[in-house]
Protein backbone atom coordinates (compact mmCIF):
# COMPACT_ATOMS: atom_id res chain seq x y z
CA UNK A 1 0.00 0.00 0.00
CA UNK A 2 1.17 3.95 -0.49
CA UNK A 3 0.66 6.52 1.14
CA UNK A 4 1.21 10.38 1.92
CA UNK A 5 3.58 11.75 4.29
CA UNK A 6 2.86 14.73 6.36
CA UNK A 7 5.67 17.99 5.92
CA UNK A 8 9.01 16.47 6.92
CA UNK A 9 9.29 19.27 9.95
CA UNK A 10 6.18 17.46 11.42
CA UNK A 11 7.54 14.15 10.38
CA UNK A 12 10.69 14.57 12.07
CA UNK A 13 8.97 14.91 15.55
CA UNK A 14 7.96 11.27 15.26
CA UNK A 15 9.87 8.84 16.59
CA UNK A 16 12.06 5.76 14.84
CA UNK A 17 10.08 3.09 15.13
CA UNK A 18 12.25 -0.15 16.18
CA UNK A 19 11.42 -3.64 15.85
CA UNK A 20 12.51 -7.04 16.78
CA UNK A 21 11.75 -10.61 17.54
CA UNK A 22 12.35 -10.24 21.42
CA UNK A 23 14.63 -8.27 23.67
CA UNK A 24 18.00 -8.79 21.58
CA UNK A 25 17.30 -5.42 19.56
CA UNK A 26 17.47 -3.50 22.42
CA UNK A 27 21.52 -4.02 21.53
CA UNK A 28 20.42 -1.95 18.48
CA UNK A 29 18.63 0.56 20.10
CA UNK A 30 21.22 1.35 22.18
CA UNK A 31 23.59 2.19 19.60
CA UNK A 32 20.81 4.18 17.74
CA UNK A 33 20.59 6.47 21.21
CA UNK A 34 24.29 7.09 21.28
CA UNK A 35 24.47 7.74 17.74
CA UNK A 36 20.86 10.05 17.59
CA UNK A 37 20.46 11.10 21.70
CA UNK A 38 17.58 13.56 20.40
CA UNK A 39 15.41 10.89 18.56
CA UNK A 40 12.35 9.47 19.83
CA UNK A 41 12.58 5.75 19.64
CA UNK A 42 9.01 3.52 19.55
CA UNK A 43 10.63 -0.19 20.48
CA UNK A 44 8.32 -3.27 19.75
CA UNK A 45 9.37 -6.52 20.92
CA UNK A 46 7.29 -9.36 19.77
CA UNK A 47 7.75 -12.01 22.61
CA UNK A 48 4.72 -13.24 22.87
CA UNK A 49 6.32 -15.30 19.54
CA UNK A 50 9.91 -15.32 19.76
CA UNK A 51 12.63 -16.61 18.77
CA UNK A 52 11.93 -15.83 14.97
CA UNK A 53 15.69 -17.88 14.78
CA UNK A 54 13.51 -21.38 14.81
CA UNK A 55 10.60 -20.46 12.20
CA UNK A 56 9.95 -20.49 8.69
CA UNK A 57 10.35 -17.69 6.26
CA UNK A 58 6.79 -17.50 5.55
CA UNK A 59 6.05 -17.42 9.77
CA UNK A 60 8.57 -14.68 10.00
CA UNK A 61 7.63 -12.42 7.16
CA UNK A 62 3.64 -12.57 8.27
CA UNK A 63 4.90 -11.66 12.16
CA UNK A 64 7.66 -8.50 10.72
CA UNK A 65 4.28 -7.37 8.23
CA UNK A 66 1.85 -7.38 11.35
CA UNK A 67 4.63 -5.48 13.78
CA UNK A 68 5.83 -3.32 11.19
CA UNK A 69 1.81 -2.48 10.94
CA UNK A 70 1.59 -1.83 14.37
CA UNK A 71 4.01 0.72 14.64
CA UNK A 72 3.25 2.66 11.45
CA UNK A 73 -0.24 3.04 12.51
CA UNK A 74 1.20 4.63 16.19
CA UNK A 75 2.93 7.25 13.96
CA UNK A 76 6.80 6.66 12.85
CA UNK A 77 9.28 8.37 10.51
CA UNK A 78 11.33 5.54 9.61
CA UNK A 79 11.44 1.43 10.39
CA UNK A 80 14.38 -0.30 11.64
CA UNK A 81 14.60 -4.16 11.63
CA UNK A 82 16.84 -5.02 14.21
CA UNK A 83 15.68 -8.65 14.12
CA UNK A 84 18.60 -10.30 11.98
CA UNK A 85 15.97 -12.99 10.98
CA UNK A 86 13.40 -10.31 9.86
CA UNK A 87 15.68 -8.42 7.72
CA UNK A 88 16.94 -11.53 6.18
CA UNK A 89 13.64 -12.90 5.32
CA UNK A 90 11.11 -9.68 5.22
CA UNK A 91 12.74 -6.40 4.08
CA UNK A 92 11.79 -6.28 0.15
CA UNK A 93 8.21 -7.06 1.42
CA UNK A 94 8.35 -4.56 4.30
CA UNK A 95 9.78 -1.63 2.10
CA UNK A 96 6.96 -1.79 -0.89
CA UNK A 97 4.29 -2.61 2.16
CA UNK A 98 5.53 0.71 3.78
CA UNK A 99 6.68 2.70 0.82
CA UNK A 100 7.74 5.76 0.96
CA UNK A 101 8.54 5.12 4.64
CA UNK A 102 12.12 4.68 4.57
CA UNK A 103 12.78 1.14 5.98
CA UNK A 104 16.40 -0.09 7.17
CA UNK A 105 17.65 -3.42 8.08
CA UNK A 106 20.49 -4.67 10.05
CA UNK A 107 21.72 -7.45 7.51
CA UNK A 108 22.31 -4.85 4.94
CA UNK A 109 24.30 -2.53 7.55
CA UNK A 110 26.18 -5.93 8.98
CA UNK A 111 27.42 -6.58 4.87
CA UNK A 112 28.56 -3.07 4.23
CA UNK A 113 30.45 -3.41 7.84
CA UNK A 114 32.25 -6.50 6.78
CA UNK A 115 33.60 -5.68 3.49
CA UNK A 116 34.75 -2.71 5.26
CA UNK A 117 36.77 -4.50 7.85
CA UNK A 118 38.06 -7.82 5.80
CA UNK A 119 41.00 -7.59 3.60
CA UNK A 120 41.14 -10.49 2.58
CA UNK A 121 37.20 -11.38 2.26
CA UNK A 122 37.04 -14.10 3.99
CA UNK A 123 34.07 -13.35 6.00
CA UNK A 124 32.10 -16.00 8.48
CA UNK A 125 29.18 -15.30 9.53
CA UNK A 126 27.11 -15.93 13.18
CA UNK A 127 23.69 -16.05 13.21
CA UNK A 128 20.60 -17.99 13.99
CA UNK A 129 19.26 -20.88 12.10
CA UNK A 130 17.09 -19.28 9.57
CA UNK A 131 19.05 -16.45 9.01
CA UNK A 132 22.06 -19.10 7.87
CA UNK A 133 19.17 -20.67 6.09
CA UNK A 134 18.26 -18.00 3.88
CA UNK A 135 21.59 -16.81 2.84
CA UNK A 136 20.56 -13.31 2.91
CA UNK A 137 23.65 -12.10 4.23
CA UNK A 138 25.84 -13.88 2.26
CA UNK A 139 24.18 -12.44 -0.78
CA UNK A 140 24.42 -8.92 0.80
CA UNK A 141 28.27 -9.40 1.16
CA UNK A 142 28.79 -10.58 -2.16
CA UNK A 143 26.93 -8.09 -3.74
CA UNK A 144 29.27 -5.55 -2.24
CA UNK A 145 32.38 -7.29 -2.71
CA UNK A 146 32.07 -10.38 -5.94
CA UNK A 147 34.95 -12.37 -4.59
CA UNK A 148 34.21 -12.83 -1.05
CA UNK A 149 34.21 -15.89 0.52
CA UNK A 150 31.14 -15.93 3.10
CA UNK A 151 30.71 -18.67 5.58
CA UNK A 152 28.14 -19.57 8.00
CA UNK A 153 27.48 -21.18 11.04
CA UNK A 154 24.16 -21.22 13.07
CA UNK A 155 24.56 -20.64 16.47
CA UNK A 156 21.35 -21.40 18.23
CA UNK A 157 23.11 -21.91 21.67
CA UNK A 158 24.16 -18.36 21.93
CA UNK A 159 20.95 -17.10 22.18
CA UNK A 160 19.79 -19.50 25.18
CA UNK A 161 23.03 -18.84 26.90
CA UNK A 162 22.49 -14.92 26.61
CA UNK A 163 18.81 -15.15 27.59
CA UNK A 164 20.13 -16.95 30.29
CA UNK A 165 22.63 -14.24 31.39
CA UNK A 166 25.54 -16.67 30.99
CA UNK A 167 27.65 -14.49 28.86
CA UNK A 168 31.66 -15.77 30.50
CA UNK A 169 33.19 -18.70 31.68
CA UNK A 170 33.99 -21.81 30.55
CA UNK A 171 30.91 -22.90 29.88
CA UNK A 172 30.16 -19.89 27.00
CA UNK A 173 33.92 -20.88 25.86
CA UNK A 174 33.14 -24.48 25.34
CA UNK A 175 30.02 -23.62 23.33
CA UNK A 176 32.05 -20.91 21.35
CA UNK A 177 34.99 -23.44 20.42
CA UNK A 178 32.15 -26.16 19.28
CA UNK A 179 30.55 -23.34 16.87
CA UNK A 180 34.39 -21.79 15.92
CA UNK A 181 36.34 -24.27 15.72
CA UNK A 182 34.99 -26.08 11.96
CA UNK A 183 35.13 -22.52 11.06
CA UNK A 184 38.70 -21.58 12.45
CA UNK A 185 40.12 -25.00 11.22
CA UNK A 186 38.63 -25.62 7.85
CA UNK A 187 40.96 -24.82 5.11
CA UNK A 188 38.35 -22.90 2.98
CA UNK A 189 38.07 -20.50 6.16
CA UNK A 190 42.47 -19.87 5.58
CA UNK A 191 42.60 -16.00 6.05
CA UNK A 192 39.37 -15.62 8.00
CA UNK A 193 39.93 -12.10 9.01
CA UNK A 194 36.14 -11.03 9.78
CA UNK A 195 33.27 -12.62 11.50
CA UNK A 196 29.75 -10.94 11.46
CA UNK A 197 27.59 -11.14 14.88
CA UNK A 198 24.28 -12.23 13.09
CA UNK A 199 22.18 -11.77 15.77
CA UNK A 200 21.66 -9.22 17.96
CA UNK A 201 22.07 -10.93 21.21
CA UNK A 202 26.06 -12.14 19.95
CA UNK A 203 27.06 -8.63 21.02
CA UNK A 204 26.50 -10.21 24.54
CA UNK A 205 28.99 -12.49 24.19
CA UNK A 206 31.94 -10.84 22.04
CA UNK A 207 34.11 -11.01 25.16
CA UNK A 208 34.09 -14.75 24.50
CA UNK A 209 34.09 -14.93 21.08
CA UNK A 210 36.81 -12.52 20.91
CA UNK A 211 38.82 -14.72 22.73
CA UNK A 212 38.37 -17.83 20.99
CA UNK A 213 38.32 -16.35 17.42
CA UNK A 214 41.94 -14.50 18.10
CA UNK A 215 42.97 -11.20 18.04
CA UNK A 216 43.86 -11.73 13.87
CA UNK A 217 39.89 -11.72 13.47
CA UNK A 218 37.52 -8.58 13.48
CA UNK A 219 33.64 -8.52 15.12
CA UNK A 220 31.43 -6.56 13.17
CA UNK A 221 28.16 -5.83 15.62
CA UNK A 222 25.55 -4.59 13.15
CA UNK A 223 23.86 -2.22 15.40
CA UNK A 224 26.40 0.56 15.16
CA UNK A 225 26.78 0.60 11.20
CA UNK A 226 23.07 0.61 11.34
CA UNK A 227 22.64 3.84 13.68
CA UNK A 228 25.28 5.73 10.81
CA UNK A 229 22.65 4.33 8.10
CA UNK A 230 19.42 5.83 10.20
CA UNK A 231 21.48 8.94 10.68
CA UNK A 232 22.61 8.95 7.03
CA UNK A 233 19.13 8.72 6.13
CA UNK A 234 17.22 11.23 8.81
CA UNK A 235 19.87 13.82 7.35
CA UNK A 236 19.57 13.53 3.33
CA UNK A 237 15.48 13.57 3.98
CA UNK A 238 15.50 16.75 6.31
CA UNK A 239 14.51 14.11 9.32
CA UNK A 240 16.71 15.01 11.96
CA UNK A 241 15.24 16.61 15.44
CA UNK A 242 17.14 19.19 16.76
CA UNK A 243 20.31 18.10 18.06
CA UNK A 244 19.59 20.01 21.48
CA UNK A 245 16.84 18.06 22.53
CA UNK A 246 16.20 14.47 24.24
CA UNK A 247 14.52 12.09 23.03
CA UNK A 248 12.33 9.59 24.85
CA UNK A 249 12.54 5.78 24.48
CA UNK A 250 8.89 4.00 24.66
CA UNK A 251 8.72 -0.15 24.61
CA UNK A 252 5.72 -1.88 23.50
CA UNK A 253 5.90 -5.78 23.66
CA UNK A 254 3.28 -8.62 23.04
CA UNK A 255 4.51 -10.87 26.00
CA UNK A 256 4.76 -9.87 29.60
CA UNK A 257 6.02 -6.14 30.42
CA UNK A 258 7.87 -6.98 33.42
CA UNK A 259 9.72 -9.90 31.92
CA UNK A 260 10.72 -7.39 29.11
CA UNK A 261 11.86 -4.82 31.17
CA UNK A 262 13.80 -7.32 33.45
CA UNK A 263 15.36 -9.03 30.77
CA UNK A 264 15.69 -6.06 28.32
CA UNK A 265 17.62 -4.25 31.20
CA UNK A 266 20.54 -6.62 30.77
CA UNK A 267 20.56 -5.76 26.69
CA UNK A 268 20.10 -2.39 26.91
CA UNK A 269 22.56 -2.00 29.64
CA UNK A 270 20.17 0.16 31.41
CA UNK A 271 17.40 -0.28 33.52
CA UNK A 272 14.49 -0.12 31.92
CA UNK A 273 11.29 1.61 33.59
CA UNK A 274 8.16 -0.75 33.88
CA UNK A 275 6.28 2.59 33.05
CA UNK A 276 7.85 2.93 29.93
CA UNK A 277 6.69 -0.60 28.74
CA UNK A 278 3.55 -1.27 27.28
CA UNK A 279 1.75 -4.80 26.70
CA UNK A 280 0.09 -4.63 23.26
CA UNK A 281 -1.69 -7.48 21.14
CA UNK A 282 -0.51 -7.64 17.17
CA UNK B 1 -18.93 -24.37 26.35
CA UNK B 2 -20.39 -28.12 27.33
CA UNK B 3 -21.32 -30.67 24.60
CA UNK B 4 -23.10 -33.88 23.97
CA UNK B 5 -20.84 -36.77 22.94
CA UNK B 6 -22.05 -39.71 20.53
CA UNK B 7 -22.16 -43.15 21.34
CA UNK B 8 -18.67 -44.89 23.06
CA UNK B 9 -18.41 -47.39 20.74
CA UNK B 10 -18.50 -44.88 17.47
CA UNK B 11 -16.17 -42.06 19.46
CA UNK B 12 -13.61 -45.19 20.47
CA UNK B 13 -12.61 -45.27 16.79
CA UNK B 14 -11.66 -41.30 17.30
CA UNK B 15 -7.96 -40.33 17.62
CA UNK B 16 -6.47 -39.28 21.37
CA UNK B 17 -5.55 -35.57 20.94
CA UNK B 18 -2.22 -34.99 21.92
CA UNK B 19 -1.05 -31.43 21.81
CA UNK B 20 3.05 -29.77 22.48
CA UNK B 21 4.09 -26.25 22.43
CA UNK B 22 6.43 -28.08 19.63
CA UNK B 23 8.26 -31.52 19.37
CA UNK B 24 8.90 -32.51 22.69
CA UNK B 25 5.54 -34.00 23.19
CA UNK B 26 6.42 -36.45 20.93
CA UNK B 27 7.99 -38.29 23.82
CA UNK B 28 5.13 -38.26 25.28
CA UNK B 29 3.48 -39.61 21.97
CA UNK B 30 6.03 -42.52 21.82
CA UNK B 31 5.12 -43.49 25.70
CA UNK B 32 1.12 -43.63 24.24
CA UNK B 33 2.09 -45.65 21.37
CA UNK B 34 3.84 -48.05 22.97
CA UNK B 35 1.61 -48.47 25.76
CA UNK B 36 -1.60 -48.10 23.21
CA UNK B 37 -0.46 -49.33 19.75
CA UNK B 38 -4.38 -49.59 18.89
CA UNK B 39 -5.28 -46.30 19.54
CA UNK B 40 -4.96 -43.54 17.07
CA UNK B 41 -3.08 -40.45 17.86
CA UNK B 42 -3.45 -36.89 16.73
CA UNK B 43 -0.43 -34.97 17.34
CA UNK B 44 -0.54 -30.93 17.12
CA UNK B 45 2.83 -28.92 18.06
CA UNK B 46 2.78 -25.03 18.01
CA UNK B 47 5.63 -24.77 16.64
CA UNK B 48 5.44 -21.25 15.09
CA UNK B 49 5.41 -19.78 18.38
CA UNK B 50 7.55 -22.10 20.56
CA UNK B 51 8.86 -22.37 23.12
CA UNK B 52 5.71 -21.60 25.62
CA UNK B 53 8.19 -22.12 28.64
CA UNK B 54 9.47 -18.60 28.32
CA UNK B 55 6.08 -16.67 27.65
CA UNK B 56 3.46 -15.69 30.45
CA UNK B 57 1.08 -17.92 31.83
CA UNK B 58 -2.11 -16.02 30.10
CA UNK B 59 -0.41 -16.21 26.54
CA UNK B 60 0.34 -19.78 27.40
CA UNK B 61 -3.41 -20.71 28.38
CA UNK B 62 -4.64 -18.47 25.34
CA UNK B 63 -2.31 -20.89 22.84
CA UNK B 64 -3.33 -23.57 24.41
CA UNK B 65 -7.33 -23.10 24.01
CA UNK B 66 -7.04 -22.20 20.30
CA UNK B 67 -4.47 -25.65 20.06
CA UNK B 68 -7.40 -28.17 22.12
CA UNK B 69 -10.32 -26.35 19.81
CA UNK B 70 -8.35 -26.93 16.58
CA UNK B 71 -8.06 -30.37 17.74
CA UNK B 72 -11.71 -30.37 18.92
CA UNK B 73 -13.08 -29.31 16.10
CA UNK B 74 -11.56 -32.37 13.62
CA UNK B 75 -12.65 -34.64 16.10
CA UNK B 76 -10.91 -36.72 19.20
CA UNK B 77 -11.58 -38.63 22.27
CA UNK B 78 -10.01 -37.23 24.72
CA UNK B 79 -7.05 -34.60 24.96
CA UNK B 80 -3.65 -35.02 26.48
CA UNK B 81 -1.81 -31.85 27.31
CA UNK B 82 2.20 -33.14 26.58
CA UNK B 83 3.14 -29.60 26.78
CA UNK B 84 4.29 -29.47 31.02
CA UNK B 85 4.43 -25.31 30.60
CA UNK B 86 0.61 -25.55 29.67
CA UNK B 87 -0.02 -28.10 31.13
CA UNK B 88 1.17 -26.25 34.30
CA UNK B 89 -1.03 -22.63 33.47
CA UNK B 90 -4.39 -24.16 31.45
CA UNK B 91 -5.43 -27.43 32.55
CA UNK B 92 -8.47 -25.96 34.43
CA UNK B 93 -9.29 -24.07 31.79
CA UNK B 94 -8.95 -26.26 29.32
CA UNK B 95 -11.34 -29.14 31.34
CA UNK B 96 -13.67 -26.41 31.43
CA UNK B 97 -13.90 -25.22 28.38
CA UNK B 98 -14.14 -28.59 26.43
CA UNK B 99 -16.09 -30.85 29.36
CA UNK B 100 -17.20 -33.37 29.32
CA UNK B 101 -14.21 -34.58 26.79
CA UNK B 102 -11.84 -35.59 29.13
CA UNK B 103 -8.54 -34.05 29.44
CA UNK B 104 -5.14 -35.29 30.65
CA UNK B 105 -1.65 -33.36 31.75
CA UNK B 106 1.59 -34.56 32.12
CA UNK B 107 2.16 -32.29 35.07
CA UNK B 108 -0.46 -34.18 37.32
CA UNK B 109 1.11 -37.67 35.88
CA UNK B 110 4.56 -36.10 36.98
CA UNK B 111 3.57 -35.48 40.32
CA UNK B 112 1.75 -39.02 40.77
CA UNK B 113 4.94 -41.15 39.67
CA UNK B 114 7.26 -38.28 41.92
CA UNK B 115 5.43 -39.26 44.77
CA UNK B 116 5.83 -42.82 44.28
CA UNK B 117 9.49 -43.11 43.67
CA UNK B 118 10.15 -40.95 46.49
CA UNK B 119 10.69 -42.25 49.94
CA UNK B 120 12.24 -39.23 51.45
CA UNK B 121 9.48 -37.02 50.01
CA UNK B 122 12.40 -34.63 49.20
CA UNK B 123 12.06 -34.06 45.16
CA UNK B 124 13.36 -31.74 43.07
CA UNK B 125 11.50 -30.53 39.35
CA UNK B 126 13.40 -29.22 36.52
CA UNK B 127 11.35 -27.46 34.06
CA UNK B 128 11.17 -24.45 32.21
CA UNK B 129 10.84 -20.90 33.29
CA UNK B 130 7.07 -20.20 33.34
CA UNK B 131 6.50 -24.17 34.94
CA UNK B 132 8.70 -23.36 37.57
CA UNK B 133 7.20 -20.30 38.04
CA UNK B 134 3.91 -21.31 38.09
CA UNK B 135 4.25 -23.80 40.76
CA UNK B 136 2.18 -26.21 39.36
CA UNK B 137 4.66 -29.37 39.96
CA UNK B 138 5.11 -28.32 44.07
CA UNK B 139 1.03 -27.80 44.27
CA UNK B 140 0.15 -31.19 42.58
CA UNK B 141 3.30 -33.01 44.61
CA UNK B 142 2.16 -31.53 47.92
CA UNK B 143 -1.78 -32.55 47.29
CA UNK B 144 -1.04 -36.21 47.29
CA UNK B 145 2.06 -35.85 50.40
CA UNK B 146 1.54 -32.68 52.10
CA UNK B 147 4.83 -33.20 53.98
CA UNK B 148 6.84 -33.34 50.76
CA UNK B 149 9.86 -30.82 49.82
CA UNK B 150 10.07 -29.78 46.51
CA UNK B 151 12.77 -27.66 45.11
CA UNK B 152 12.33 -26.36 41.49
CA UNK B 153 14.89 -25.50 39.05
CA UNK B 154 14.70 -23.81 35.80
CA UNK B 155 16.41 -25.38 33.30
CA UNK B 156 16.37 -22.92 29.58
CA UNK B 157 19.24 -23.96 28.37
CA UNK B 158 18.42 -27.73 28.38
CA UNK B 159 15.73 -27.38 25.85
CA UNK B 160 17.99 -25.29 23.42
CA UNK B 161 20.75 -28.14 23.76
CA UNK B 162 18.13 -30.80 22.70
CA UNK B 163 16.44 -29.03 19.90
CA UNK B 164 20.49 -28.30 18.87
CA UNK B 165 20.96 -32.34 18.79
CA UNK B 166 23.92 -32.27 21.53
CA UNK B 167 22.60 -34.42 24.14
CA UNK B 168 25.55 -36.02 25.45
CA UNK B 169 29.50 -35.01 25.68
CA UNK B 170 31.42 -32.61 28.27
CA UNK B 171 29.50 -29.54 27.47
CA UNK B 172 25.99 -31.12 28.40
CA UNK B 173 27.41 -32.50 31.56
CA UNK B 174 28.75 -29.00 32.25
CA UNK B 175 25.55 -27.49 31.60
CA UNK B 176 23.30 -30.42 33.38
CA UNK B 177 26.34 -29.32 36.67
CA UNK B 178 25.71 -26.01 36.47
CA UNK B 179 21.92 -26.68 37.34
CA UNK B 180 21.85 -29.47 39.68
CA UNK B 181 24.73 -28.59 41.22
CA UNK B 182 22.87 -25.92 43.80
CA UNK B 183 20.59 -28.59 44.50
CA UNK B 184 22.47 -31.80 45.19
CA UNK B 185 24.83 -29.50 47.40
CA UNK B 186 22.06 -27.14 49.49
CA UNK B 187 21.93 -28.71 52.99
CA UNK B 188 17.73 -28.06 52.40
CA UNK B 189 17.77 -30.70 49.20
CA UNK B 190 19.46 -33.10 52.06
CA UNK B 191 18.25 -36.55 51.13
CA UNK B 192 16.81 -35.30 47.38
CA UNK B 193 16.24 -38.93 45.93
CA UNK B 194 14.08 -38.17 43.04
CA UNK B 195 14.50 -36.06 40.01
CA UNK B 196 11.23 -35.02 37.92
CA UNK B 197 11.88 -34.04 34.18
CA UNK B 198 9.21 -31.20 34.19
CA UNK B 199 10.05 -30.85 30.54
CA UNK B 200 9.32 -33.41 27.39
CA UNK B 201 12.61 -31.99 26.36
CA UNK B 202 14.68 -33.29 28.52
CA UNK B 203 13.97 -37.47 28.71
CA UNK B 204 16.68 -36.85 26.22
CA UNK B 205 18.98 -35.65 28.17
CA UNK B 206 18.33 -38.67 30.82
CA UNK B 207 21.85 -40.28 30.18
CA UNK B 208 23.66 -37.26 31.67
CA UNK B 209 21.53 -35.84 33.88
CA UNK B 210 21.41 -39.18 35.73
CA UNK B 211 24.91 -39.28 35.48
CA UNK B 212 25.50 -36.02 37.24
CA UNK B 213 22.47 -36.51 39.80
CA UNK B 214 24.54 -39.69 40.97
CA UNK B 215 22.68 -43.43 41.09
CA UNK B 216 20.76 -42.58 44.75
CA UNK B 217 18.53 -39.83 42.42
CA UNK B 218 15.55 -41.72 40.41
CA UNK B 219 14.38 -39.94 37.45
CA UNK B 220 10.81 -39.71 36.52
CA UNK B 221 9.97 -39.25 33.04
CA UNK B 222 6.35 -38.31 33.03
CA UNK B 223 5.27 -39.92 29.38
CA UNK B 224 4.87 -43.63 30.76
CA UNK B 225 2.89 -42.32 34.05
CA UNK B 226 0.71 -40.38 31.41
CA UNK B 227 0.21 -43.42 29.25
CA UNK B 228 -1.43 -45.72 32.05
CA UNK B 229 -3.45 -42.82 32.99
CA UNK B 230 -4.51 -42.58 29.64
CA UNK B 231 -5.25 -46.26 29.51
CA UNK B 232 -7.34 -46.64 32.76
CA UNK B 233 -9.86 -43.60 31.36
CA UNK B 234 -10.54 -45.24 28.36
CA UNK B 235 -10.69 -48.42 29.64
CA UNK B 236 -12.94 -46.73 32.63
CA UNK B 237 -14.94 -44.76 30.37
CA UNK B 238 -15.32 -48.01 27.10
CA UNK B 239 -13.62 -46.15 24.51
CA UNK B 240 -10.54 -48.21 23.94
CA UNK B 241 -10.14 -49.43 20.02
CA UNK B 242 -9.94 -53.24 19.69
CA UNK B 243 -7.02 -54.82 20.69
CA UNK B 244 -6.20 -56.19 17.48
CA UNK B 245 -6.34 -52.89 15.47
CA UNK B 246 -3.06 -51.08 14.37
CA UNK B 247 -3.72 -47.07 15.32
CA UNK B 248 -2.64 -44.60 12.60
CA UNK B 249 -0.20 -41.60 13.99
CA UNK B 250 -0.93 -38.00 12.24
CA UNK B 251 0.77 -34.79 13.19
CA UNK B 252 -0.31 -31.34 12.37
CA UNK B 253 2.32 -28.53 13.04
CA UNK B 254 1.89 -24.24 13.10
CA UNK B 255 5.34 -23.47 11.58
CA UNK B 256 7.13 -25.33 8.33
CA UNK B 257 6.08 -29.52 8.34
CA UNK B 258 9.39 -30.43 7.17
CA UNK B 259 11.26 -29.06 9.81
CA UNK B 260 8.58 -30.27 12.21
CA UNK B 261 9.35 -33.89 10.33
CA UNK B 262 13.26 -33.59 11.00
CA UNK B 263 13.55 -32.42 14.44
CA UNK B 264 10.49 -34.08 15.30
CA UNK B 265 12.06 -37.83 14.40
CA UNK B 266 14.77 -37.55 17.02
CA UNK B 267 12.35 -37.13 19.10
CA UNK B 268 9.78 -40.14 18.11
CA UNK B 269 12.80 -41.95 18.03
CA UNK B 270 11.58 -42.99 14.87
CA UNK B 271 11.27 -41.20 10.77
CA UNK B 272 8.13 -39.14 10.47
CA UNK B 273 7.31 -39.13 6.95
CA UNK B 274 6.87 -35.92 5.36
CA UNK B 275 2.93 -37.17 4.07
CA UNK B 276 1.79 -37.65 7.76
CA UNK B 277 2.47 -34.31 8.60
CA UNK B 278 0.32 -31.49 7.70
CA UNK B 279 0.93 -27.60 8.35
CA UNK B 280 -2.17 -25.89 10.07
CA UNK B 281 -2.59 -22.04 10.87
CA UNK B 282 -4.43 -22.09 14.60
Amino acid sequence: MSRTLSPARERAQLPIGIFDSGVGGLTVLRAIATRLPAEQLLYLGDTARLPYGTKSAASVARYALQAAAHLVERGIKMLVVACNTASAVAMPALAAEFAPLPVIGVVEAGAEAAVRASRSGHIAVLATESTVRGGAYERAIRARRADARVFSQACSLFVALVEEGWTQGPLVEAVAREYLQPLLAEKTCDGLDCLVLGCTHFPLLSGTIRQVAGAEVTLVDSGETVAQAIADTLAQQLLLRAPGLRGAHRFLATDDAARFARVGSRFLGAEIALTDVEQVDL
